[in-house]
Order: structure tokens, then C-alpha cells, then sequence
């Protein structure tokens, strides 16, 4: 099977995945058969291990997009009279604040620059002005910008204040250390396609058993009940409705990949040293990064267009893919940019190159960057 | 890739896909990438024409498993005050009416046994004795026992009495016909991974384009808002989240087989031939089907379990799967039944293959059938 003349992704999911991972995927599994469901269980034992959830998490994969994970967390785990902290600096954060506002609960927004990450004492003025809130969704690492919100800080002032925490982790599970023995984080979510480097096609949400258990017959939905999906799995062993088989297995294969290379640490050391050549050689070429290297996480770099008035991110967008690298479209309200991920099975010298082919491209396409 | 030694899927979905519909998940694709949303269109206007929904119909693709798309089809297209009739002869049937539970749409239930189709009379006797009714919701296929339901003549119920009809088409779609010229259907729902041989992953509904259009911002779900999912798949060409990329394409690639074999007559002869031997060698060996055979759909046969003391469904499944085939366990309520699939990438030579293995596995566990 030749792949060699894909090119390589530089988006934050789907990305690049190993041959390996896509391999995984050339055999069908029946959901009713012992083998796949054993798959499952360790899939979902694994999932909890990276994030030290060993003795009060349990974890609950779910069909769908990673979006729908975090709605179903939503929609099982908060009551339907909780009210909810939402800060939000990015369009993931954005979106939290729709899906509450689908299912009618009760939230207040933290309204933060696109470029700051949410500080643990503007939480706290949150909680003292507003006694209502009994949540916090907290979107980890808002892939909008690539901004990386201080996770440890939130977590350990939910714990103080009795607050209820759901974290989206999306794009930082697997990558950033997350440490659930340190207290304060009720559910974190993420998905298969991601930093875990699987395919897209399901989410997974690690959550609290205790909180879990309380939430039996809260969902206002049916194939977004989390509690349901467990209750069942745990009694039958076998996902509540057709799983996507070749997905799972993909993601099996994924976390071999990921337990054998070093785990958290490593993945996360790699994406440091892809992100690190990613912004080296883009500063070279002119191209300025549009966060502080304090609050950028190594996993996607947002870069400001350049000024140059015949700039056009399709004709680039182009150019640089019939190069090789698909490169992301910003995502920001305010400012043109551009995003380009430093996340999958790549590593520095794939950043190397996409820079050098970044670099041909402007030339050819005659652009300044300045 | 050796993959010879995999056994084959007897069930009703994930089923045996082919090798070069595997093969098509060797490659990854961007979200955003024009090449794929180009394959995203071209298979939903395939999808379309599959049902002959050219004029006024539109395909929108979901995320998640078959459930999923039903409860979003639902979700999105029955208003609030609006009440749904389920004719129930099945699992699927019941699924709906939790569905509907879980939403809060007032709904009748019409029961039936589980070996007795609805009949349009009996559907229009529960309109005339209940007005509240605007939808009907219906299932084309009932997979718990395999029993077919008379669409046709359902579909021209509603329109005569102006009632808005959703099918669930998740086992039919692509294998038994289905023309949404002859009127009276509002919505059909199916899934990649069942009759058109894809892998589990994404669901879609074909639904009239005046009804989704009239549907914005009435799902309480965003996840399963399928009118905001076509919205924005209009003007982007794109998913709205994360699509199944690697799902997408291998269902491109069992498209293009499935067209080349002669579509929908082809397939649904296929499996005509499958089932035919499957009933045949199994009557041979003394096993009898659950339905009588003019409600007998050829996609899954129910048949009674022996009578004999020492059967157990469990050991007699690990026997025939050690000799290559996987069978489904039963799904009713009132007797005690196994099941065998007859679709997927497998043709009559599989099904008397697997009739031999059975026949065998009866000897070897000393089981009689009568
Ligand atoms: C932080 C964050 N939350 C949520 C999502 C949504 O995930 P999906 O597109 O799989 O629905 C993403 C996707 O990139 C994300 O980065
Ligand atoms: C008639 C019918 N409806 C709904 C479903 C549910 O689909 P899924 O298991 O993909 O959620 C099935 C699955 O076999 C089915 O046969």
C-alpha cells in the first residue's frame, strides 16, 4: 500500500497517524465477540492509567466526535438546576456555552482576550459574585489559539470551593500531564484522533465514578447518556450501541505505540521539540506567533498572516499542500492568522521540512511576510 | 496483510467488509481539505439516489453509531408539541418510544407481537382514534427478529392523511427498495456499517429539504442538530466537528463496489440468495426459522434455539466461531432464539460453508435439535 504521496497533516486532528495505527483497521471485529470487548477494556483501563485515575475513575468511551463526548458529560453530569462557569478565551470554549444553552442549564460566562489564559483568582471572583454556580467547564487547552489554561491552579480552587469541574482536554490528553490523585477534576473528556494519535471516530470521557453513579436517568438524551453507556457495558461487557469497531482497534494499536515510546512524557517531549522547530523556523522566515511562549502549549501554534496585501490563506493553503503539509485555517475573531499543529506521528524533521516548504512557497508565490 | 484467519460475521452489522474497503482506510485526511469534502458530497448525493430522493431530499451525515442518527432525526424533525405513533414489533421499535421518553415527545405506542408486521390498517385505525398524532415513527426492518414491515403501503397512509412519516431504514437502506418518489416519507435513516458494507462509524438521514429547513433551531442537542449539521456543510462545505475521516472513506470505497456490483436490485438479490441457503441448509439440519417466510426479510433469520437441555447459546457461539463464523445471539423476549446474519461481503458459498460449520459444531457438542 503506498501512502508515501499523502501529505503530512499539520492540523489538530485529524493528523498524521502511524502505518501501524492504520493498519489496525484492515480486520473486522464483531461487537458482540469476547476478543473485541476485551479491546474495549483495555483500551478504557489504559485511557485511565495516563492520567492516574487508577482508583476512583472509571472511563466511558462514546461514539461520535469528541464534541459529543463533551456534551454527553454535560448533559449526564450536571443537574438540570446547576449553573455553570464558562471561561472562555476561544472557540471551544465558545461552543461549552452553546451546548449549555441547547440543554437549558444555567451558565455564566468569564469573557477573556483570545490570547489569556483564565487566572484561578478571576475563578474565584466568579464564584463570590455569583453563588449559584455549582460547575466549572474548563476547556484545557483552547486548540482556537493553542492557549494552554492553568489546569492544576483551577482544579485545586474547585476542590477548595466544593465546585464540580469538567474538563474539555481534547487537544491536551495524552500530551500534557494531567494528574487526577491531585484532587479537584470530576471529568475530563478527549477523543481518539488527537495527542493519543487513534483515528477520528469516538470520544472518551474519565470520570469520577461516584459523580457517574449519581447520574442515572439525568440525561435528557438517549445516545449521549454516559451513565447508560457504562451501567451497560458494565453488565454486558459490550458497548450500548454498534461501536465503531475498526476506530477502537486503531486506537488499541495507537496506545501500544504510545505506552512503548515513554508514555505522557515522551509524547509530550516530542511535540515540545516538533513545536520548538515549528516556531524556530518560523520566526526565521518573518512569521510571528500570536501567543507569549508562556501560555503557547506544544501542540498547535497559531502564526499572524503576513501583512502583505496579496496574502490569501486558499492560494497558500494550496500552494503548501501540492508541497506536501497541510497546514489549518486560524480560528480567530479578532486578528488573521493562520494555525499549523505539531501534533501526531511526526517529529522535528517533518517540521523542518514543512517550514522549508513554507519557505519555497512564499518565495514562489512572491509574498512578504513582514 | 493476512487476514484470512479472521472468521467471518454472521450479524447484523458491524458485518465482513471487503478487503479493498479496509484498504481505503490506509490513508489519512484533512477535515478541511478539499479532496475530502469533495468525497463527503459525493457520497451523500450517492446516498440520495440510492432512494431515488433526487428532487427533494438531502443527505445529512452524523457522527456516532446508527442510534445516533435516529435520535437526532427525531430530535431535529418532530416539534416539541407534536406526537409521535411508534408501531412496535421489536427492540428497534422500543427504542424509539425510549428515545421519545428521553426527549419528552408525547408518542402512542401501537403494539404488535414480535413475528407480526404492522398493517397500514391498523396505523390508520390509531389515527382515527387519536388526533394528537402528527408523526409516525418506523421501523422498515425490525432486526430483532428480522421481520419486514410494509413500508410502501405506510408511506401512502401518511400522505393520505397528511401525517409526517420517519423511517428507520438502519438494516433495509441500500438492500431492499426503497423510492421516496412514490411520497409520504419525510425522513430515512440508515448507517455506513450495514447493508452498504461500510465500517461502523457515521450515520445519515435522508430527509425532505423543505422539513429540515423548517427544523432550525428546534434540536435540544447540538450534537445532534442534523439542520445545523446541513447548514453549515452548505456553506463550508465541511463536517461541523471532527467527521470519521478513515469511516467516510472506506463507505466511498463500498459505495463504489456497490454501485459497480448494480446497486440496490443487486445487493438486495445478493442477499436473497444468501438467506436462501442459510434457511435451507439450516431447515436440513432440523433448525426452524422464527417467522413465517412471507415476513421474512433477507438480512438476519431468527431461528428457535434447540430444545434440548444442554443448549447454551455461549458454548455453542465459541464452537462455531473457533470454526470461522460469528453468530448473533437472539433478541426477543419470549422465546428462546439465536440469530444468523446473511449480509456483508460474503455470498451463498459463505452461508452453506457456515451451515456445514454449524451442522459440525451440533455433532462435536452432542446437541440435538428437535
Ligand atoms: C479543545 C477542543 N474541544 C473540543 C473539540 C471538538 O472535538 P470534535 O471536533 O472531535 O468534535 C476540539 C477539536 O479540535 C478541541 O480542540
Ligand atoms: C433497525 C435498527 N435500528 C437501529 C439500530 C441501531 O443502530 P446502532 O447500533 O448503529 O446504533 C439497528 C442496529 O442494528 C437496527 O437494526
Amino acid at each position: 500500500m503506498i501512502t508515501g504521496n499523502d501529505p503530512i497533516l499539520l492540523t489538530p486532528g485529524p493528523l498524521t497517524t502511524s502505518p501501524a495505527t492504520r493498519q489496525a483497521m484492515l480486520r473486522d471485529w464483531g461487537s458482540w465477540d469476547a476478543a473485541f470487548n476485551r479491546m474495549t477494556q483495555t483500551v478504557c483501563a489504559d485511557l485511565v492509567e495516563i492520567v492516574h485515575g487508577e482508583n476512583d475513575y472509571v472511563c466511558v468511551p462514546l461514539q461520535g466526535s469528541g464534541t459529543f463526548a463533551v456534551e454527553a458529560a454535560i448533559g449526564t453530569l450536571v443537574p438540570r438546576q446547576g449553573c455553570v462557569l464558562v471561561p472562555n478565551n476561544g472557540a471551544y470554549c465558545a461552543r461549552l456555552i452553546r451546548i449549555l444553552q441547547r440543554l437549558g442549564i444555567a451558565y455564566v460566562e468569564l469573557p477573556l482576550r483570545e490570547d489569556e489564559p483564565v487566572s484561578a483568582a478571576a475563578i474565584e471572583d466568579a464564584f463570590n459574585r455569583d453563588s449559584r454556580i455549582t460547575h466549572v467547564a474548563q476547556v484545557h487547552l483552547e486548540t482556537s489559539a493553542g492557549l494552554l489554561n492553568p489546569l492544576d491552579d483551577i482544579a485545586a480552587l474547585c476542590q477548595r470551593h466544593g465546585k464540580s469541574l469538567i474538563v474539555d482536554a481534547m487537544s491536551s490528553f495524552g500530551a500534557l500531564p494531567i494528574d487526577l490523585r491531585k484532587g479537584g477534576i470530576d471529568a475530563l473528556v478527549s477523543a481518539s484522533g488527537k495527542c493519543l494519535e487513534g483515528v477520528p471516530g469516538m470520544g472518551f470521557v474519565i470520570v469520577r465514578r461516584s459523580v457517574l453513579d449519581a447520574a442515572a436517568g439525568r440525561s435528557p438524551s438517549l445516545a449521549l447518556d454516559l451513565q447508560d453507556q457504562y451501567a451497560y457495558m458494565q453488565k454486558t461487557t459490550q458497548w450500548r450501541f454498534t461501536p465503531p469497531t475498526h476506530v477502537l482497534a486503531a486506537l488499541r494499536c495507537a496506545l501500544d505505540q504510545f505506552i512503548a515510546q515513554g508514555g505522557q512524557p515522551a509524547r509530550g517531549a516530542r511535540y515540545m521539540r516538533n513545536c520548538a522547530a515549528l516556531i524556530e523556523g518560523m520566526t526565521a522566515l518573518g512569521f510571528e506567533p500570536f501567543l507569549k511562549p508562556a501560555v503557547q502549549a506544544p501542540v498547535i501554534v497559531t502564526f499572524h498572516a503576513p501583512r502583505d496585501p496579496a496574502w490569501n490563506f486558499a492560494d497558500f493553503y494550496t500552494a503548501v499542500r501540492e508541497a506536501g503539509y497541510v497546514l489549518y485555517p486560524g480560528k480567530l475573531t479578532q486578528v488573521e492568522t493562520f494555525r499549523v499543529g505539531c501534533i501526531g506521528a511526526i517529529d522535528a524533521n517533518e517540521l523542518h521540512n514543512a517550514v522549508a516548504a513554507i519557505g519555497r512557497t512564499l518565495a514562489c508565490l512572491g509574498l512578504s511576510v513582514k
